[in-house]
């Protein structure tokens, strides 16, 4: 016999084999008074997108690129909680959520009604997914929060008390203020923040605060936000519990060797004592999960009964399930007051070279889609009520749905893999797609003389032209010559009276435009660039799969004037008489220094060349600004990470390794086009960059179209490029910049106004999102930048502002997506970096009138004119249609400084309403007052039944909301604040009031209406 | 905006967002006739021990090693199982089983007895672990199928169909007819089998056969096997659904991306039609698991579901829930003629250069602590059964659950990784020390006169030497100056009077050794070899943590004689006269040519070495034999896997790359020690090898004792040691090696009687495990050597055998264990290569005789005599002690063919009784006649109540069994054969008959009893 294992352990004491170890476990701890408490808060993290699509991590496809089935999660999670009353969990993102209960049975469903009515399962944050804080439109952010919020307390009768948005890099105050205490959250949890701040905040026991995110609100939008002091998973020490991690099981089993009790106890109340260190109170909470955890629930709960129950028999700490709304009644009921805090979290860097300010502006295109489809909804969606919404016709819908997910914080923000984006892109079109056909048939319905009350067919075919970026339009670049003319309907989506500029690409050179009346229309025939047309061939090719057919010549420009929430028609048609045909511009070419001195500009504001061509001189002769400047393109190298310093530059992560000016070239000709309409100067900056600056003669601000891409990396770089306003304004470090396009948030260049920073990336550690727009001031005049997207921005020298416009990098930043952010486009196997093409607007004012033009124009930019295109044969449209519409009083409009952000009819027939006050206190002298608006006025066809004001999300009444909801006390003396908020709405008076900042949310019940609906 | 990415998928027909997309799956398939049916068998295959320990897979810790938890596949499979009832799962490892089973609480325990009643969880094999069928003793799976089938029986009232032995590397005659046919099952399904072999059989339709692995029972005992045509797991094309696995899962939510049904349908309908085409009938079976899989079982079922809903939609074939039984039926029902498969199916080889031939030693002393563990458990269950079992003290479960656990096919097999060979040793160990407890009291009642009834605490203690292999053993160590003497009680397990040679270590050099009536034993004093005594410090410290204390200088051998089913008693002490010490062994030490004719032997049986010192002539004067052989060393250099074949050799494969001959160091002179009982011959191979042959006086047989290691690598190459015996008799390329330790199967070079093979690998690929021997016969002769393990073996050239004794490796194989085979001891941080010691016996034998020694003698090694010590003071011992006895009938003992496998008393005081006829039919002219056992005689002091036969594992009546058993029909004409099985047993004969290779099993109740056991 070989030497025999007489193993020492032999003589460890063992119950008999074969006895029963059936260990009923005691979970049914509560808060226990003067003891430690660990809320044990089980938890996944599911992103609604990020590897893998939606779809596919719902159903537990693609799992070669990530092993994630949250199907598995909501399906093990029932039999789970069953097992154990005392187990809870919450869900939050309801995206998935509801493709789960939608395959569910009604056992199922009931078994969960009842589970989330008591309390066992509750649904948290619960929006559609867990939108993004930086790149994120706040409209957009409120709609999906709407829509998931709508699903919960329609099927749950629930409200969801808590913001839970512990992935998004870095937060902003209006999530803080608008989509957390507005929306009635009691209290708000989050992780990421700069690593320096959560330092700072553990010495001084300040993760956990009073966020008072709203200047103009003031304490009246508190929250409690909760940091989290190390990550969203579990403590320190190994407490993983999914299937096959390696944290060591509590191993309880006396018949079975490595039994463990003691060791996993202890190192339970160890974590808890380090994380009670750091923590205000006697309340601690452990995030038990993290990303696409609880596959098979019971696998935790198995080990969490077991830790609760060996923790509490220990009875050194006390551990109970909790959820973040037992938390937080604890927290509320320790009676503390809690540091302030103000302002936001940007920008987030998670160590000295790893700023995550690159996301801010990755995939610029799809940033910039989903900006657009946001404003197409909202028209949409007043379109959808005028014509009445039918479940049988085409929605708005599967536009929301797309739109919601899109806010994802790996979906907007560019951080998701490409085929992932491509899955956002391809929902975005097909919700466009619907939303169209309704847009198509609500303006036909709506134009036609004498169509039904509910019309569905009407015979008017309306088009769009998605593609007009790309200088594609089939309806408008028909043939007129054979006398028919093209119908372009305009559709105001504001609340006020629109004048503006329309060009749409044309063939013939002869063209004669009439208003509605039959009056003739200025307009101007702009040659179209050869930039622009190569880009037309190439992407009507990629993205339609067929070739766009016949060129056209010429961009028809000509304005239009519209009522508020209302259309107008314009016909478009040849004329061979020269007198009446649209202008021709006259075009210059010029080199060198030829256009030293060139100028450009018809109305008040003129712009003047230098010998470099980028401008230097802006003088507005209306308010008598003058004011040198430069713009040029610069770009930055990104990091490859190859060094010793394995952080790269990618879809995170901004961290440039130089910077690269652009220069003109000065061979290229710059060429001018001018006409009575605008001027533009056409720049092609270099092989990669096209430019067009454009002056409207009835317009005081600069438009500027940026062509930029293919990128060039074969050069080994990747690169960043962005644009510069450079002017000599003492700017002092400071400047401003949205938060999600709403309030502006002072940012001061290395510095942070809460805590002691130490920049180490000078430029990546001053980039901020800009979703509306970006100004720097200097006691005199304001230089303001507004944009079409989500985009990064910064003043990284005084007098400077900078926009960063496309990113194109050959490396991975290792924070999980695992491809560079190098985005291309193909033609059949020829792939090329892709094109970003783009408008920035730029307006300087003397100091003081600046947010006028920022919030007003801010708001057209964001709901840009709807222009459906139909034809006409000879000139009989007027006999069968309504040229001009406004579903508001003629005589009404909105005041200046409100916008109706919503109108949309509800499956009962009721209408989600909501207006915003544009403006902060002490914004603009005249323009932060108290608004009011009309009722009667907006709706004057209809009688309003019943008018319920409700928070945000629309999901509870406004009073109850605000008496439920818990005040903080903060800490210090208390705060010398003036806060001005709209009254009670008189339901006889019907005048709603709006103070500074304001977003006023309701549910309107009419009792008849002209459109018929009712008769359904 | 860039450009937007308009996926031409957006026309797909959606339905609309939000509605219900609820599908019952339609899963009550049955069979269909006409159609093609796929049995869907969901399964898990859970190594009881490979990778990690049993316990870790049971709790699902260490998973760094490998995810796996088998506690969540058992806690997942029922609320999958309740959720459809057309739903099915198999269960096979009862070592899980039975762990899971004692955590559970009540109304799990009642849901799961509901579950196994109606069908839907089915327990098969039933075994504690699914055994290894080359290196375990058909004892042992015996044993652990037993204790596995007792639990199913008496927990849940069921009897297992089915064999199911999917994993382990080749298969057993013994497995199919005595584990199968005899176990009382219908089919026996596995997979491994050689792949020439499977190939073939996949032509010809012959993956299914009927497997007749008796040839003394024929087709009595056939059974239908199944090979699977491909692996255990799911058919070909991405079927593999555990959580994380990234098949594609089946897509069929209309209402998300990525719908793939059809795809789906298709690959499973492809995958059956590609596995009816190599089958016969029209049903086929697909096993849906593999290891360690369903840890979220839903996961698999939810799949599982959609594709038998949507196969049977698409109507194609019939998909439908099925388990190995129900598959059995049908293949029954459709009434087919069968091919014949007799012999067995090893060795396994899964393509040209890997023969799993090397697990047949690997862990050469894993596998002898088993099989002395074994042999102890045997005894030890006697002794509880005559003491009496008691819940209260120690008793033999454990070692009996240790041992179970040993027999699985990565566990004695030497397959797993090294701590978990080291956690079945602990097991043995613990095991071990309860049972030699429970073995010293019983023992101790046995011997005290006048002790209690139930005997619990008597006075005598008694204590036993498990170290005696490394020449440790305290008791006989002691110092005999003082007036004590060493009581050596000697106990018999076998059913027949045993004459033997003890061998104890001593210091005093004037010993005397008396027998029970006081009369002086022979004895005889050989000086312990250096070489043992420096395994005994090393290892006494290795594995007791205690150094070994002063050393013992002899050896004392004396020959005893014990009473069957009992035990005599001898005693050893001191004594100053001369005249009646034991003999010192006389001690020659030659060299070189001086031994060229040096003889040893004392009795018949007589050895001549030859000048190289490898002893070249054995003569016997009883039978007149006289031959020539050499006995030799070598290695085989493991193929390190470093080439353009990667195959290595390792734990599973044997793959040689080269022989190299050990040739004996001249230098080293051979030691030859004589004495009146036994002449050694001690050699120093060379520096690792030392080996002792002896010849005992009564005896007539040579036993060889091998100490071979640490084999030395710092060559950089691993190395498998064998020894050879090479002789000239004409083998014709022929040699026989057990099955499973039972039958003697004919194996010949380079050839399978069944198939046609292309061996590749010369060596490897005829390479047989031995269990219990291996011989050749020239007609004229038999050469047999019988082993004291499971060991590999061959006859590589005519009239050659080697058997392969230890291996040491330092590549992985490639199987999954990860671990080269590289064992070790370590003295602190010192370790060096794993010493192996053992024995091996040879014989030769007249033509025709050699069975009786490899019978008869060969049950002795398995069960030696059990020795326990005590001491007296003086020689007051016979007065309270009786010195000797026997369980028996004093005049009676069992026929020399037949031997007593299980005297053990169950729970219910019931006694579980099994005898084995040793002899197959024709072995042995006398002793293959029918034999019979009077069981009045065998328990002389007990009247038997009831005797009931059941199957082999006792759990099930045999009658009952028989008539319930299916019949298969074969191809081809009727067998001519003539079984000879023992008859009925009539009740008040009480006689048992067996016929030859009989095992027969019964439930003996007695209705009173001299022990006392009725009076608890």
């Amino acid at each position: 016999m070989g030497p025999v294992r007489l193993a020492l352990l032999a003589v460890v004491a063992l119950a008999a084999a074969g006895e029963a170890v059936y260990i009923p476990y005691n979970t049914s701890a509560g808060v226990v008074a003067g003891k430690l408490n660990v809320h044990v808060v089980p938890h996944t993290h599911d992103d609604v997108g990020w590897l893998k699509t939606v779809d596919q991590y719902y159903v537990g496809s693609n799992n070669s690129i990530q092993g994630a089935c949250v199907q598995n999660v909501l399906d093990s999670l029932i039999p789970a909680l069953l097992k154990d009353e005392n187990r809870k969990f919450i869900y939050v993102e309801q995206a998935f959520f509801q493709r789960w209960w939608r395959n569910q049975n009604d056992m199922i469903k009931d078994t969960v009604k009842e589970l989330i009515s008591s309390g066992r399962l509750e649904l948290i944050n619960g929006g559609m997914c867990m939108h993004d804080e930086a790149t994120v439109h706040y409209i957009d952010m409120i709609d999906q929060t709407t829509l998931g919020h709508k699903f919960i307390k329609e099927e749950f009768g629930q409200i969801p008390r808590i913001g839970w948005q512990i992935d998004p890099f870095g937060h902003s105050a209006v999530q803080a203020y608008l989509l957390g205490a507005e929306v009635g959250f009691d209290a708000f949890y989050f992780f990421r923040i700069d690593y320096q701040d959560r330092d700072t905040r553990k010495g001084t026991k300040e993760l956990e605060v009073v966020w008072r995110g709203s200047k103009s609100f003031g304490s009246s939008a508190d929250i409690f936000a909760g940091i989290f002091p190390q990550n969203y998973e579990p403590p320190p020490g190994d407490f993983y519990f999914e299937v096959d991690d390696d944290s060591p099981v509590v191993q309880d089993d006396p018949l079975l060797f490595d039994y463990n009790v003691e060791e996993r106890v202890n190192g339970f109340v160890a974590a808890a004592l380090a994380q009670a260190n750091i923590t205000r109170t006697n309340h601690i909470m452990f995030t038990m999960g993290t990303d696409f955890k609880y596959q098979y629930a019971e696998s935790w709960f198995r080990n969490m009964d077991k830790l609760i129950h060996y923790v509490n028999k220990d009875g050194r700490i006390n551990a109970l399930y909790s959820t973040p709304s037992i938390y937080t009644d604890a927290k509320y009921a320790a009676n503390e007051q809690w540091p302030l805090k103000t302002n936001d979290f940007f920008p987030y860097a998670d160590n000295p070279n790893a700023y995550w300010t690159g996301y801010f502006t990755s995939r610029s295109a799809l940033k910039r889609y989903v900006r657009m489809m946001s404003g197409y909804y909202l028209a949409a969606r007043q379109l959808e009520f005028f014509k009445g919404k039918s479940k049988l016709g085409p929605t708005t819908d599967y536009l929301g749905d797309a739109l919601a997910l899109a806010q994802h914080h790996d979906a907007v923000t560019g951080t998701e893999k490409q085929h992932v984006a491509n899955d956002y892109a391809k929902r975005l079109s097909i919700g466009y797609t619907r939303a169209q056909e309704l847009v198509s048939t609500s303006l036909a319905c709506l134009t036609e003389l004498g169509s039904k009350p509910h019309c569905s067919s009407p015979t008017t075919k309306f088009s769009q032209c998605l593609l007009l970026n790309v200088t594609y339009c089939p309806p408008s670049e028909m043939d007129f010559s054979k006398g028919k003319s093209l119908v372009v309907l305009v559709y105001n989506s504001l609340g006020w009276k629109r004048q503006d500029v329309l060009r749409v690409p044309v063939f013939s050179d002869s063209i004669v435009v009439h208003d509605s009346e039959g009056r003739e229309v200025e307009s101007q025939l702009l040659p179209i660039a050869s930039a622009s047309l190569n880009i037309r061939d190439k992407h009507v090719k990629a993205y339609l799969g067929t070739s766009p057919g016949v060129t056209p010549k010429f961009w028809l420009a000509f304005p239009v004037s519209v009522p508020p929430l209302g259309f107008n028609t314009y016909f478009v048609s040849s004329m061979k008489k020269s007198a009446s045909v649209s202008s021709k511009s006259t075009v210059y070419s010029s080199q060198g220094s030829e256009y030293s001195s060139l100028q450009v500009g018809q109305g008040n504001l003129k712009l003047q060349y230098n010998a470099a061509g980028a401008f230097s001189l802006y003088s507005d002769s209306k308010t008598l600004i003058e004011a040198n400047f430069e713009q040029k393109y610069k770009y930055y190298i990104g990091q490859d990470g190859n060094g010793s310093d394995p952080q790269a530059s990618g879809a995170y992560i901004f961290r440039p390794n130089g910077t690269v000016p652009i220069k003109t070239d000065s061979q290229v000709p710059l060429t001018v086009l001018r006409g009575p309409i605008v001027d533009e100067v056409h720049q092609q900056i270099n092989s990669w960059i096209y430019q067009i600056t454009r002056v409207y003669k009835g317009k005081d601000y600069v438009e500027t179209e940026f062509i930029v891409g293919p990128i060039p990396t074969d050069d080994g770089n990747g690169k960043e490029v962005a644009t510069e306003i450079v002017t000599n304004m003492a700017t002092n470090k400071t400047f401003y910049t949205d938060s999600s396009g709403r309030d502006f948030i002072k940012r001061i260049r290395d510095y942070r106004s809460e805590w002691k920073i130490e920049v180490h990336q000078p430029i990546a550690g001053n980039y901020y999102p800009v979703n509306l727009g970006i100004y720097v001031e200097d006691g005199n005049k304001e230089l303001s930048v507004l944009v079409d997207r989500s985009i990064g921005g910064s003043s990284i020298n005084d007098g400077q502002i900078e926009l960063m416009l496309h990113r194109r990098l050959l490396h991975d930043d290792g924070r999980g997506v695992a491809e560079a952010l190098n985005e291309t486009v193909c033609l059949g196997n020829q792939c090329e970096g892709l094109i970003i093409e783009g408008k920035y607007y730029l307006k300087i004012d003397p100091q003081g009138e600046g947010s006028r033009w920022r919030r007003t124009f801010g708001q057209e930019i964001y709901s840009p004119l709807l222009l459906a295109f139909s034809e006409q044969d000879g000139g009989n449209w007027a006999n069968s249609h309504t040229p001009k519409f406004s579903a508001m009083d003629p005589t009404y409009s909105l005041p200046d400084n409100v916008a109706l952000l919503t109108l949309q009819e509800l499956e009962d027939g009721s209408v989600l309403l909501r207006f915003a006050h544009l403006y902060e206190a002490g914004e603009h002298k005249d323009l932060s007052a108290l608004a009011s608006v009309d009722l009667k006025r907006v709706f004057p066809d209809k009688k309003i039944g019943k008018i319920v004001e409700t928070s945000l999300s629309a999901n509870q009444e406004r009073a109850a909301m605000e008496k439920k909801r818990l005040k903080w006390k903060v800490q210090g003396p208390p705060a010398d604040e003036k806060v001005i908020r709209g009254g009670p709405v008189d339901p006889s008076k019907l005048v709603i009031e709006l103070g500074p900042m304001e977003i006023r949310t309701f549910i309107v019940s009419f009792e008849r209406s002209i459109s018929g609906k009712q008769l359904l």
